[in-house]
């Protein structure tokens, strides 16, 4: 909760330190009629009659007719939690518009239905899966409808943003009726785990967060130059040599799968990213052969570079690591990276020389580079999977399939010619270019997150379809299990709203007030999220990992 | 420690991230001869012989003769707190260069040894303190020798950082001889307790963290604007109305007392502020009358302004606190802050007009700022205290005490003109203008800190020893309990050792090395500080508060 004079000295505050404030925040000394929910449903009518929660009492369940039963584990393992959330964790809220009669009437509990008939509670989220939901805070008992678990999932964290407490301890609920659905499909979070190495309780620390902002992917980018991570069965010198330590630094197959349940339960998908064939260099340490030898004049330097195009084994390896990959991730994505490749090593080799002669590209080594994603992607579809791409796969003229989907990252926020360059190619698209989080400055930068409108370029309604959704990207260089989370939230709670509701939620006093009210709501929940600006929380973050 | 291949990547990834990356970090891969000291000792002689230590006969000890008995207090608690640091907390480090015999001979302790007949054991640490010590790890047993207590804290630090683990978990020291002193007296870290509420908890570490970085002084930024979390015994009203929350956001005397011993027995001076006559919004929530009522036209428009300086019962009222303040802090200054007085409520208050008229002061608001601050340093005076102004305190040419001392922040590092001016004025200088560690930015902005020389500007050599030293400042807007320590670490430590170190340390290669190692070592001690770069420590972070 924020401090109402926080407002108040805004102004003053500006003078002082020397800092651009968006003047729109400082007007307004209201809380939102919207109270902390975030990021705002699609539909919300609330009115100003307050339910009592008796915490021993309230009971969330099954609805009558839900086709899940008490044998679907994620349902019941969410109203768990979610009861600790409310009854446990976070218990002051910003006391509301209270019904001045002493005797509330009783909310006895929330009842979960199922609407259609395969629930799909053992199953893994994808891209298409349903996570609309409607919900009734109406009579003694509140209802949760949703047609999959997914929706019942994101309704149960809006129930829970409706709890309340007030000056006397009694948790309330005000009469509400919610009804929701997603903007965009793909709504997701890059974490970096080679620049530095992310413990596995980091890593489920900030899924079980992305859970309380509706975020549903996590982009796993598990590899890269500095360090190879991920222990592969079918390769283990990858992470043997190629990890930080060969077992303290690593993610064991265990780890692996405990991440994607974790994940599965909270319908959050886990995209794992194989980056190539730049961004290799630690995979070289535990697969000889496999990176192209840079050369100094007429020898081999001794240095390598991306990944060597020109050589069968390289692509029997990719097709047994791939293999592994698909097996290992459900998803039905692979992310191929394929970014920022440097060809001043695959200049320098004579061998590389003689093949571009040999296949006619001239001294074109984009046309290499295409050729060497070219067989990757057909390798990957082998294994039944679609596969994602940075941006660049697509700039140079690669054929994707229709089913590929690119990844746009460049430009910050001047990205829209290559949104409309990809869309009018008929590709789907994911936006990442304004939300680089690795980048920080000095203020409210969460505004500037705030304020993208991912559908703002040039495009048919056709076109605007393919976008998907978007990621805020964490990149590692320079986070790790010491300074990750505070930098994350609510930093990336700014892009969560913009990609669930509706285009028109742009009122940034009033995201400001339910955002502070979010942080804290995190802070009760174990999880560090940093301050958006002067102010307080009724209850100050002791220390991580004690909830 | 740093990862060496970190090194072989960065050029690689200079041109992967747009990041504008130092040259001169990227030629080194080479460990740092020092090994991971930090700061640098004004002198070092290493060897390449290793003694053992056994954690379990090993023994800090006072040094026959030594003038500090057993009854030393603080001296005991210092041989507690690094024993657990090198054998319990401090293990992994850099293998260094290592004797081939299979038998190093055996360290069987340290003997700490006081030599001035007064060690200063029950005393509180000040500007004229004596810091400095000696070390000798040459025998079986190690000496360090130290004139007062001061010296003493300062050389176990260094002797922890001398220790480290060989590959097969032996702790070794090698031959080493240490002579060492501050070059900058007053090395000092702001906090502000105002803008965000920091637990007792939070404040405690980062003055144990600043041991580690041989800082001496913490400025406690205790109210300002916001909130006002000092318990006053004599006027309660100012935290039970101006705090965020009248008990669980104040500081009681009992918490005051408790960080002030607690930094006593790290050598480190608590310096507080009490930032008067702007930055007080806060204050007038709890005193009426105390601040200046603001006009709208004719009227008070209901909003108030800088403490009134026109009525005698300001004065009254400061005069009571600082006698409180002057009890209740045992270090020889107090900081009276005098920054930022923003003119506009004086103006338009008529009564305000009136006394300008009357004391002649025409229309120049500074000559009434003047007036008040003169008033104020006289009341502190007479507490014996000496003060501590912001630089604007002087630019406005307040009449200053001999003993005044003027905190330079304006201008970045463009502040060579105003050290002048304070200076040529006979004044002493504290130094905190290119070290406002609140402004945050992309990349490694520790090395911007570290170039810092802080007698660069102008100056006679009489001027240059008015340079007391600096201090790093971290505004609160926005840092709290979930961010304060990693945004805070290492960065400051760049800072702690500019002001420690002799003028040539320059080298950021060998810095690079050296710091690396010395957040792998905050790490170990419990200490959340952040990365400088991709890389890795052998034991990542868990969680807050776990040592």
């Amino acid at each position: 909760m924020f401090s109402s004079n926080a407002f108040l000295l805004w102004g003053f505050l500006s003078c002082c330190w020397g800092l651009r404030l968006d003047e729109e925040l400082a007007r307004t000394r209201q809380p939102s009629k919207w109270g902390s929910l975030w990021p705002l449903p699609q539909r919300v009518a609330t009115f100003d009659v307050s339910f009592k929660l008796a915490a021993a009492s309230f009971e969330i369940s099954d609805g009558e007719g839900s086709s899940a039963g008490p044998s679907c584990g994620l349902l019941q393992d969410a109203y768990r939690r979610y009861d600790k959330y409310i009854f446990g964790g976070a218990k002051a809220k910003r006391p509301r518009a209270r019904d001045k009669r002493t005797d509330f009437p009783v909310l006895t509990g929330l009842r979960v239905l199922i609407t259609d008939p395969e629930p799909e509670c053992d199953r893994y989220p994808s891209v298409t899966s349903d996570e609309s939901y409607e919900l009734l805070v109406e009579r003694a008992t509140a209802i949760l409808k949703a047609p999959k678990v997914w929706g019942a999932l994101r309704g149960l964290e809006t129930f829970s943003q409706l709890v309340y407490e007030d000056d006397f301890g009694t948790k309330l609920a005000n009469w509400t009726q919610i009804s929701d659905y997603p903007r965009f499909a793909h709504r997701g979070l890059l974490l970096d785990t080679s620049r530095h190495f992310l413990p596995v309780k980091v890593i489920l620390d900030n899924l079980e967060t992305m859970a309380m902002n509706k975020f549903n992917v996590f982009h796993w980018h598990i590899v890269d130059d500095q360090s190879f991570p991920y222990e592969s069965r079918t390769f283990p010198d990858l992470s043997r040599k190629g990890a930080y330590h060969p077992y303290t630094h690593v993610y064991t197959p265990s780890d692996v799968k405990s991440v994607i349940e974790f994940a599965r339960l909270r319908g959050i998908r886990v995209i794992p990213e194989f980056d190539t064939p730049g961004h290799t260099q630690s995979w070289g340490k535990g697969q000889a052969g496999l990176l192209t030898p840079c050369f100094a004049g007429p020898r081999p330097s001794g240095s390598f570079g991306p990944i060597n195009p020109i050589i069968n084994s390289t692509y029997d390896f990719m097709r047994r690591l791939f293999r592994e990959v698909a097996a290992v991730f459900p998803d039905d994505y692979v992310h191929l990276g394929g970014d920022e490749v440097d060809f001043t090593c695959w200049k320098s080799n004579p061998e590389i020389q003689t093949f571009m002669e040999q296949q006619g590209f001239g001294k074109n080594y984009s046309q290499l580079e295409s050729f060497y994603i070219q067989r990757l992607l057909d390798i990957v579809s082998s294994t039944e999977k679609a596969s994602i791409v940075w941006q660049e796969v697509f700039d140079n003229h690669v054929k994707l399939k229709r089913d590929a989907v690119v990844h746009v990252w460049m430009g910050g926020a001047d990205c829209g010619e290559e949104m409309r360059n990809v869309t009018a190619a008929g590709l789907a698209a994911i936006l990442s270019a304004p939300w680089y989080l690795d980048y920080i400055s000095y203020g409210q930068d969460w505004l500037k997150y705030y304020k993208v409108e991912p559908l703002s370029f040039n495009g048919t309604a056709e076109q605007k379809k393919l976008v998907i959704g978007g990621e805020a990207c964490l990149w590692g260089e320079y986070v790790d299990a010491t300074n990750l989370t505070p930098r994350l939230w609510p930093r990336a709670s700014a892009v969560a709203e913009r990609l669930w509701s509706a285009e028109n939620v742009t009122d940034v006093v009033d995201a400001y007030d339910r955002l502070s009210s979010h942080r804290c709501r995190m802070l009760e929940r174990g999880i560090p999220a940093e301050p958006l600006f002067s102010g307080y929380c009724p209850r100050e973050f002791q220390r991580i990992g004690e909830r």
